[in-house]
């Protein structure tokens, strides 16, 4: 691609500045472009969505097999079916794109970009649920949703539009509509942490922090060495909060008529993307698991005159046994030096590359070089597949091992605001007492946003009980054991 | 699912009643529903959805194995991008939708709803592009777009919102341009004639008729028995048109800098899926092939006082030895006749439906049917395997038999206006003389619309030479054969 040439590799040290290193490490590995001219959009590159794409179907095939179906909405919701539900509205009615006329005709009612599809959907809902027989309902849509973010953007991360999915199930009880939302916890580990090997952990958010129109929220946040979090996938308790408004009603067993109980899932899965590239890299740029990976194994040949068809011979040997299996890519242009190749590909965090000289092909050998652990390793050709059919089914448990680290490492226990503020300092995540998850802890939660820089992330979901007697800000009585982080 | 109960299957015959049917088969088969409270945008249920699903991952593959790599662009694109290609934009202007404005703020410029995204990508492009080695550029987006259509909507066919691919690509010739719409028509054939088993044909559409700002366009009708036509994907030579606006150019091996040459292609994936229900469908519901089908096999229990274990035991076991290979489903449900079952799943096109009572639980025999050619066998447990392993392979392929008939069939040469007008009436498509493909033959082209309520398709991309003296409307010298042709 055209930028290949001025790739010269990151310049900063990720530790150091992790903003600068994650902007290099989007333009240089080629991941998405920054210079369309609409501020908040940007364009996702080949080598982003191929890997986004997989992330897609790995999701979805597992919310299929945990018996969600899926379906595809209209993207534009009238503004009336905002109405519906007036937290809902009053919470997205900030960050809604309108679309108010078309050719040359100005509409009566605007239509709203869904910023998320509630009432779109539930309206559709009160049509399609008619019985206990229907229930459980559970569908999904993959699809994109815009926000108009104040926030400063950030590709992946933070943008005016952005990639998910969205799930949105019914149930015939309050009891059955939790075992959901612990249903789309194990999904959301099972995917970030075992797929993606991201390590994440999951909070009740604060009732100021929760979904616009949700009982409960519980988010996943992402945890980085730097001690800062990222929210990753949350999964929403709406209750009957909805279903009332949108008349969302089923006859029961008892031909009485209910009220069923709704949740919805909505793992945003360019964010996770973002996520991924900015855990799992490194200085040398990004590292992706091995399923994942747009290539999967790079093969450079290192050309001397003389030797040249021999060693591209044997490279084509090495790409033939390798290509049935895994994605394979010979790099045998002219234009670039070896260790200009070699650079590029560890940008892109392609996880093998095998490299073959004049002195390998007269040995037989080939030289595998493993982006993760950094391992090089001299293979015979002969027991080249045999080799790399073990490392490949390594690699992602490697990357596992080393980055889903233990949540308590980064746990540091505070009775006072002045220990906060140092623990935060510290890059630790803050362990405390607080008075409420409830409205009533609003004041002392802007005390931890102005004092400390950082947010109450809520009460751990595996949390048994309060570990503490007192709030850290106002000092009464704390009804609950709270997380304190500053977020991406 | 809700609408299960009142499904009482299709009332009218396809012959006699082709839009009533439709209607019906979409409703009853569930594959969208009207109701949504906007108009032109209707739900795409999940029968249909597992399918469309199934057909986009087909056509990716095909693409990426032709060299053409993902990408995702922003769906919103500002409006002086629009006013870049002056005829583009007086094309689809009217069609446009609107952004103006987002939470409280009216924005300076207009934001349109993508209705295609040449004026998002080339503007991209002309960053991306820089040297001949970049090239050829092809690059594709699987993603949704808006024409505000003032036609009649109908499911799938015409919607306000649609889902399609687009593919763009960039080469240094023409020649190399003209070849990417030869590729484009190869992958058509490919997917839509041996994927989905729909007949097609490729005309080079009239000037009048071809797309805002290309050069030529290609485009696929479909072919019904009622020999009314459907127009298809459509593939277009831009030629230098949008790369002089916008910039597209690259320096050559000689030093010297040129605009590349540009081609689209945009099979509308959403819109063949309505082909395909349209024109494989017969009286008792819709047909799919057999890849695609969310169900390929349903097994439906006779059941009986006394033997309802025996044989419910016996369909477990035809299910276990199915599902590893197919999408299986038994449907056990007991609040509907054996018989509702197999009307039920005609309609929603199930390939082969397997019927266990306690007779054959004594035989150990399954029966076997088969939705597209009805036949009925009574099979072996012991060979069932094998038996369905044969079964699929050979369904699609007496689908394609059956379905994708000879074009020539359909033709009738003529060679007066009140020949041609008989020949419409009597459902043929007309081969006839025409003035030109050029805007000189609009006046001949509008007496053809008045008055034989038909449209002149343009040239047979195969077509060698002209067949015909003279314009079968204005009398003179004809310089094109032409085809005409109803349309849906």
């Amino acid at each position: 691609m055209a930028e290949e040439k001025d790739i010269k590799g990151i310049t900063v040290k990720k530790a150091d500045d992790f903003s600068e290193w994650y902007s290099q490490v989007v333009q240089k590995a080629e991941l998405a472009d920054l210079r369309y001219n609409l501020k908040g959009f940007v364009c996702y590159m080949p080598w982003a969505v191929i890997s986004i794409k997989k992330m897609y179907e790995k999701y979805e095939k597992l919310l299929e097999k945990n018996g969600h179906l899926p379906l595809i909405m209209p993207s534009l919701i009238p503004e009336s079916n905002f109405h519906m539900e007036s937290s809902h509205v009053e919470g997205f009615a900030p960050q809604v794109f309108w679309v108010t006329e078309a050719g040359n005709e100005k509409f009566e009612e605007r239509l709203a970009l869904r910023p998320t599809s509630e009432t779109a959907l539930y309206k559709m809902y009160s049509l399609w649920i008619r019985s206990y027989k229907d229930l459980p309902f559970k569908r999904y849509q993959s699809c994109q949703v815009w926000r108009y973010e104040g926030k400063a953007t950030r590709p992946f991360f933070r943008a005016r539009e952005f990639h998910w999915i969205e799930a949105h199930n019914v149930f015939a009880t309050e009891e059955e509509a939790r075992k959901q939302v612990l249903q789309d916890m194990e999904m959301t580990y099972q995917m970030l942490e075992q797929e993606f090997s991201i390590p994440i952990i999951f909070f009740e958010r604060p009732q100021w922090d929760k979904f616009a129109g949700a009982v409960s929220t519980y988010a996943a946040d992402a945890l980085t060495e730097s001690g800062k979090v990222i929210q990753l996938p949350s999964t929403h308790l709406l209750g009957t909060n909805f279903s009332k408004p949108f008349n969302v009603k089923f006859i029961d067993k008892d031909a009485s008529e209910k009220y069923g109980f709704i949740t919805c899932y909505g793992p945003a899965i360019s964010r996770i993307y973002g996520a991924m590239v900015a855990i799992l890299g490194d200085d040398k740029g990004i590292v992706l698991p091995f399923d994942l990976a747009p290539v999967q194994i790079v093969i450079v040949p290192i050309l001397f005159k003389g030797s040249k068809e021999k060693v591209l011979e044997k490279c084509e040997e090495a790409e033939a046994m390798l290509k049935g299996m895994y994605s394979v890519q010979l790099d045998a242009r002219d234009d670039m030096s070896a260790g200009e190749k070699f650079s590029k590909w560890e940008l892109k965090g392609v996880p093998f590359r095998i490299e073959i000289g004049p002195k390998d092909v007269e040995t037989n050998v080939a030289v595998v070089v493993n982006r993760f652990t950094k391992e090089k390793k001299a293979v015979d050709m002969k027991q080249l597949g045999r080799y790399i059919d073990e490392a490949a089914r390594n690699y992602t448990r490697h990357l596992k091992e080393k980055k889903l680290f233990d949540f308590n490492s980064l746990i540091q226990k505070c009775e006072t605001l002045e220990e906060a503020k140092k623990a935060i300092e510290n890059k630790k995540i803050v362990c405390c007492g607080f008075c409420s998850l409830g409205m009533d802890a609003v004041k002392c939660a802007e005390v931890i946003e102005t004092d400390l820089g950082a947010f109450v992330r809520g009460r751990k979901v595996t949390e048994e009980k309060n570990h503490f007697s007192s709030c850290i800000v106002c000092g009464k009585k704390a009804k609950d054991t709270v997380y304190i982080a500053r977020s991406y």
